[in-house]
């Protein structure tokens, strides 16, 4: 007796409903500027005709609520196996140079179609998994691994945590504006957390306090622990060849050099002049390369070693992976770039990546600087245990909606100032009024 | 009240059943020699515990069967969903140089656990599909498009069909080995199954007589009809220039010059001479280029223009979708290559070219040239109407097997002698006794 159906089974989409959040964010500093006091994230549902929820989250502040809503009505009725089909022209249209240099990641307007593909993509892979009873990784190729290792991801940051007001919170780490401070920071993430790699965010002090800082970091952590460094291109060609010079025993072993320096042009430099002093030390992107139309020039020039993905904007889980055995391909790594984000953010990256076999590096994470009373997700926080999230064995993302929580995130939005995310203003307000950002910086 | 499971529910695997079965083929020709009278193919059934059965079709002979014989024992009690993710070092290990030029695709022992891999992916996604009720292309991103178009795909041959002594078939299309003759075969296949693009097996007759046939086709069928000349590496790379400059015209438009001369050092001069000439005319691959291993090189030498894909032997569906992307990324079309095969391998190629944004060419098949009374598909031959396989309203690839026809082509294996593919040996047999592969030939 077989159980084969002959009539196809739709999973019709009834609604899409789409939440502004206002999450605390400590003051962490990049060569940005500061991170305001709060991080803006996009929840959305996505709901069937039999009432699954297939959730996700995304960049915050209104550009994307704006762009999901102009493709809201084109879901309604409509498969959630066809959504991605039907969208497909927001990541395959014709694209050009997508440099993000002088935008953060999701504020680049140039990949804004990426992002709201990226977003509906990934709710309604959490949609079919609700409904059919399988999780997300499995929906896209088959998990190559239940477990995916995470990064601590240390800032040079001031004194407290995020929020206002209120909405204040407490912050563990402290201030880390010194070598030790930092590295005492990533101690604790590591006690927390059992981090095996750390993603160091650099481009905010003097080059040379960064390199001890690095140095502090493998007196403190020993060599088993790789370092990568990533100063979001503050640096000049000369600067960045002097780091990767005088980090080369640090940052061997699993480390790599990150966006140094702007541009395709700047990186190929430092990768010649790193390669000319002996060095091979990897050169890691995401600003210089942040889409497929990159790629090809970074190529030619060698100017990239390890590309960092994001399904957030690279336009979804299913073109992460695609870009990894792009990679695999050419011989280049494959790291995970962060932004701010929550659980549903980390379960997202963690099913793409335990779907993507060609993952050569620990991801990014910001997880451990929110904290559980902003968390959206039931039940609390994602457990990152020896540096990994386990995927459950739960369908979907593996995790709900905590709806009281949603409120009162939204509800912040709602009476928090900010509308997209602005380091530079917020630099400006605390630090100093007359700052800009300058590339190179040093 | 939502419908959301919280439980995974599993497809699991309870048998694997291969087929080895034998199809009548008439006497087609190319560089590599002449057809036998049966091409060999494996029909494989995936059955889950509910009973569903997931089916496929790939290539025959024993090699093809033993491999899967090989991962049976490690399929059972597995989840469908799992099993991809679970063979992924299939596809993902280590790979070198992969050349086919002295191999037919399916005879490449470089290559095998790649089309290993692709057999059990997509049983797997028909599996999937008939037990969820939803079309393979709508599991592996959804649907671009609803019908798939395919290319006539001429071959010279000798006069009759297919098949030995009592199985021998029936020929309509006669023998085809002058100018007009190949022409009226065309013309047979166009008015048949309504087709608008030419794919055209040369490397047969003297390079003259070819470019004749070419302008032949040109002058009956007019240049809306783009004509595709594959002559399977015979020339050298100053004939294929010679072609490619005396054919310009006529391959203008949405044609190409596939695999004219071996290897990828030999098409990179080839399209040098060309573009020095001021002809365009792109170079397609899958012989010189069949892997990812190789494609670096065809990049960095733009020997290769255009690639052929086959999930058969790409490593299946997802591989054949990361290779779109990677072409689109770096600028190269996408064609679809095809060997001897039944209707559900024409759907497989359907699916996967349905949910393949960059395919820039129809898709080639061997289709017209195998018969009714050898389709395993129940209910007869897949249509092909206006050139074009529609994706059906059905669950899986949208098709059955019929389990007569399925006996029938499996006794057929058994009686007959072949057990792979050699059509040298058939030359060797029929046409000439001394006759040997030469390459270049002209």
């Amino acid at each position: 007796m077989s159980a084969a159906l002959t009539d196809l089974r739709p999973i019709r989409i009834a609604d899409l409903r789409i939440h502004s959040i206002a999450v605390a964010d400590p003051p962490l500093r990049s060569s940005y500027g500061r991170h305001q006091p709060y991080a803006l994230r996009t929840i959305i549902e996505l709901i069937s005709e039999d009432g699954v929820i297939g959730i996700n989250e995304t960049y915050g502040g209104e550009e994307p609520k704006k762009a999901l809503l102009a493709v809201r009505d084109q879901l309604i009725g409509r498969d959630a196996f066809r959504v991605t089909g039907f969208l497909s022209s927001l990541v395959e249209g014709p694209s050009g140079d997508r440099s993000q240099t002088m935008h953060v990641p999701g504020e680049n307007p140039l990949d804004a179609t990426t992002r709201t593909f990226a977003a509906i993509e990934v709710a309604c892979l959490d949609l079919i998994g609700k409904t059919i009873g399988q999780p997300v990784c499995d929906l896209i190729g088959g998990r190559v691994r239940d477990e995916v290792p995470f990064s601590a991801y240390p800032f040079y940051k001031h004194a407290g945590g995020g929020g206002e007001g209120d909405d204040a919170r407490e912050d563990e780490f402290g201030e880390a504006l010194t070598p030790e401070s930092l590295t005492r920071q990533v101690a604790r993430m590591i006690e927390l957390y059992g981090f095996k790699d750390i993603k160091f965010k650099a481009g905010v002090l003097e080059p040379d306090l960064e390199i001890e800082t690095v140095k502090e970091m493998r007196r403190a952590f020993g060599p088993d622990v790789p370092i990568r460094i990533d100063p979001n291109s503050a640096w000049t060609v000369e600067t960045s060849i002097r780091v990767g010079e005088t980090l080369r025993d640090e940052l061997a072993g699993g480390g790599y050099l990150e966006d140094p320096t702007a541009g395709i042009d700047g990186m190929a430099a430092v990768r010649r002049g790193l390669i000319k002093l002996g060095i091979d030390t990897p050169l890691a992107s995401n600003v210089a390369v942040t889409c497929f139309a990159d790629i090809p020039e970074a190529v030619r020039h060698d100017a990239v070693q390890v590309i960092l993905c994001d399904h957030h904007y690279w336009g979804g889980m299913r073109q992460v992976q695609q870009l990894a055995r792009l990679c695999k391909t050419f011989g280049i790594g494959l790291s995970m770039h962060s932004n701010n984000h929550l659980g549903v953010s980390l379960m997202g990256m963690a099913h793409v990546a335990a779907a993507t076999p060609h993952l050569t590096y620990a991801c990014d994470t910001h997880y451990p600087w929110q904290t559980a009373q902003d968390e959206v997700v039931l039940g609390g926080r994602v457990p990152i245990v020896n540096g990994c999230v386990k995927i459950p064995d739960k369908p979907g993302l593996g995790v709900e909606l905590d709806h009281d929580q949603l409120a009162r995130l939204k509800e912040r939005y709602e009476k928090c100032p900010y509308r997209k995310r602005d380091d530079e203003a917020e630099m400006r307000k605390h630090v100093d009024p007359g700052w800009k950002r300058i590339l190179p910086r040093w």
